[in-house]
């Protein structure tokens, strides 16, 4: 078995069978064919990591396939889209058993996690770098863009903010700390679970969608461009973790929830009408602000008056890739 | 604005504007959305470049960005699919503005020439890399794969065999030629012109193809695995270019033909009573052999006596990726 064979012999579980919802033909032939119901749309974005700029060489390959696919993922559910696949073009320097074990084994357990199969790729010889396309499906018209915010719709965010940005310390040996801070904050950077369920549940009533990666401040400086609003953020009502609140205090806790990246949480607008019903359907919703009329993001004090935050354009580990 | 804004900038060409057939949404928010018509599959196919691997180094952006968007779309041509767009992840040392450029260009220039669009992509920084992602459309049911091939069949090809690989040592500066001989061949290599007129045509026709990339043999030898039969490929019948032949001689050349890759023609297996209907349309089809029981793949020469070929396995500069 050649080297590359075997990485298709590791890769066979996060393939499965030949077909499978929305898979007409998998792996195998010069393309893979998927199928759409009518009346739905095929959502699509790529990803790339890179090694030394998105993650350390030394990663764990079981963590860094978690972390690829689940970061991947997350721009499905910003869309409302159902998973159905995904490709991996993968770059290595050498095929070593022990780490494609590990790095399938990832995948394989990422993508049973979000109900998306691999429908294809490529493996070549080269500097260690990935790059996933996933693929998903959203009926006609519902799919959640960042240009629909309405003045005076509320400005809502999935979960606990920060905690991705926070853990990078720890992830590169920069700082330690004791388990019971550490565990949860390097689960949710090496283990991002995309907002799947949340998105769906979204589709409609939503005005405005996207997800957490490149910090809150410039994710909602992404929606307000797009939708011509101001967005306000009330810095009080920023959700944060326990976990991050041990490690950096509130101030430190604050910056990496408004500049940190690597969050991988729904932020949105919604129309103040909407929230009691999907509160009491216990989705996971925290109000930090609102859409007014003008342009930018401002964040406010406990007061309402507006301060100008450290932003420092958070860097992905020293890439300004999107 | 920040160099990857400027890259932005440089394929915003490339991108065109936001709808287009069968796109939906493009280039800005998490995903693109497609739309396929009712009765339509999504064909997909990943191919990766390396620098230093797939291509030199020093290679000029213009001609490596044609290259590698034909060879990714030759893919669709393969299945008998129609392009919609492709998403490219590039993988940059640094944004130098004139490589940009003519990347840019000659992305565009590709782009134009197959008909498709780019609809969305990453960029970052690290040893110069590119991912590309391309979708098309066939009819349900009319995909041409790699399965269908039946006993009695003919083997045909779809033009000159070889010149691609004949090329390469043009390409890395290995050996010099004539202007009449070096410029069609690397004209092929640099500027592979995906067969995609011809996929359409043998949907419902052909039995089973792909397209040439591993070289011939070896090709045929997936037709003939994944179909369950035997290839018989008579060597006298293979079409050879003048430039092949007076570079390396009928030895070199077959030799490239058969062992060579990155020829990005259809191969392809079709029903001896359909050749006469397609050859009256014009369309490029060579025979060179037929499908017999059997498996493998046999090479025959001018007296019907099966000779060995000197397999070399071709690695694509270095990879043995596929």
């Amino acid at each position: 078995m050649g080297e590359f064979e075997l990485i298709r012999h590791y890769f066979a579980a996060a393939s499965c069978a030949q077909a499978g919802a929305g898979v007409a033909l998998g792996i195998g032939d010069d393309c893979a064919l998927l199928e759409l119901p009518v009346g739905e749309q095929l959502a699509v974005s790529t990803d790339t990591l890179v090694a030394g700029v998105h993650f350390p060489d030394s990663s764990d390959p079981f963590l860094l396939a978690q972390r690829a696919l689940g970061v991947s993922v997350s721009d499905l559910a910003a869309m409302g889209a159902t998973p159905i696949g995904f490709t991996l073009a993968l770059t290595l320097p050498h095929a070593e058993p022990a780490w494609l074990q590990g790095f399938a084994r990832g995948l394989d357990q990422m993508a049973q996690h979000c109900a998306l199969r691999l429908i294809g790729g490529d493996t070549s010889r080269g500097p260690l770098a990935l790059t996933l396309t996933v693929f998903g499906r959203v009926p006609n018209g519902l799919a959640l863009t960042r240009t629909g915010a309405r003045i005076g719709d509320l400005l809502c965010v999935g979960g606990e903010l920060g905690d991705g940005a926070g853990a990078l310390p720890l992830v590169l040996g920069q700082r330690q700390a004791a388990a019971a801070i550490a565990e949860p904050l390097l689960a949710r950077y090496w283990s991002p679970r995309p907002q799947l369920d949340l998105g769906v549940a979204l589709r409609g009533k939503a005005t405005a969608a996207l997800d957490i990666s490149d910090g809150l401040l410039a994710d909602c400086g992404h929606i307000a461009a797009a939708s011509g609003v101001a967005l306000l953020i009330e810095q009080a009502r920023l959700p944060l973790s326990q976990a991050l609140l041990a490690l950096l205090g509130i101030s430190g806790a604050r910056d990496c929830a408004l500049s940190g990246g690597d969050d991988y949480l729904l932020a949105f607008t919604l129309p103040a009408e909407q929230l009691a019903g999907l509160q009491a359907q216990a989705w996971p919703i925290h109000v930090i602000g609102r859409v007014e009329a003008g342009s930018g993001v401002r964040l406010l004090d406990q007061h309402g008056q507006c301060i100008t935050p450290q932003v420092r354009g958070y860097q992905h580990f020293g890439s300004d890739g999107d």
